[in-house]
């Protein structure tokens, strides 16, 4: 698939823009890749750009003084990123850190070229924004549950209990029963439940799950 | 000040409204008075709609499940806020609760107004995303800090200790000594001493603080 199609499937703005303004994207944008592991955005790191994933995957994460990661979300191959370009976005004062999860290829718009076009075409900035806002409401959502109201560390102490009272890494039980189980609602029993499974912990399965990693599991506890 | 001059100095949006679009605006905004610690938003009631608030001041926190509240940012008269309408911007999914800190008047824009003109006019959603994006940040950095880094913790217990070995509740020091102090960066004491400040805990002047609150101090040891 050629740069413009991947381009207008991933930005809404795409149509909005000028001949003009789709040219200079298009001639400024430039395919990296990044090996498994590597770092593609931090505080102190230059500002990158818009990045639309081609293939691969992406982490951001946040960092303790301990060092001690939390995962914030995960970046999908025909997603696009806009907090590596936060440079971009007056106000985002936050440290996010951005990782290669597996072996990424990406289309980077330069900041340089982006700025402009931003400044002149308010579809531009609506969807930076928008993707923004999003990011941000799971992230909180995110640092809530995990940091905050302790539900990770719920969930993972019944699945420990439950681990041990049985045979085999397989326990046979609906979110909703874990969430009544633990005083929780069935959706937050479902986010961290796809928190664990993305931080390979656990595999989901209709009716139950699997321990795949007692030692993460019992790190939690 | 009438309203439609309250309403072109708070939103950028104005001049790029059509007049039918302001007359819209204009004809159903209302202006609403809250006491005192009245709630104005909680994510189980209805969603009222833009804000701006005329007087006063308003509190948007969290609750832990334990029911201990972090506040994390206030709202000054002459400001927006675009988290009471969050019911607007799709994919907001955080628990935000927003409280008269003091008696407070605010002008309210209700969503079925201007939900559809957010639709037609870009730059109504560019603003409301764009406030979203800026209030999440903040909110993000203080999450980060206060319950992730535990910096508010060591700045309270710095001074709390500076506290007990002298007379009367002025200390003398710069946020450059306590970020040095706590090995912490100046910035990051600077944004933590002002959420003390705004907490009613310590009153900032150049060059020291004064303690006010001994007893909120203590319950961040």
């Amino acid at each position: 698939m050629e740069k413009e199609a991947h381009l207008s499937a991933a930005y809404p703005f795409w149509p909005r823009l000028t001949p003009e303004e789709r040219e200079a994207i298009l001639g400024s944008c430039v395919e990296m890749t990044y090996e498994k592991g590597s770092g593609i955005h931090r505080s102190d790191m230059t500002c990158r750009g818009a990045l639309l994933l081609l293939s691969g995957t992406l982490r951001a994460y946040i960092l303790s003084e301990e060092g001690r990661e939390v995962t914030l979300f995960r970046i999908h191959a025909g997603e696009s990123c806009v907090l590596s370009a936060s440079c971009l976005l007056d106000a985002i004062v936050f440290d996010i850190f951005i990782d290669a999860a597996a072996d990424a290829r990406a289309l980077v718009i330069p900041t340089s070229v982006l700025h402009p076009i931003m400044e002149r075409n308010p579809y531009v900035g609506l969807y930076l924004y928008k993707q923004a806002t999003e990011r941000f409401s799971d992230v909180m959502w995110t640092m809530q549950q995990i940091l905050f109201m302790g539900v990770d560390r719920r969930v993972a102490i019944f699945l420990w209990d439950e681990l041990t009272r049985q045979e085999g890494p397989v326990l046979k039980i609906t979110h909703d029963e874990l969430a009544r189980n633990i005083g929780s609602a069935r959706e937050v029993v479902t986010k961290v439940l796809r928190y664990f499974s993305e931080e390979g912990i656990v595999q989901l399965k209709r009716g139950r799950l699997e321990v795949l990693d007692r030692e993460k599991l019992r790190a939690l506890l």
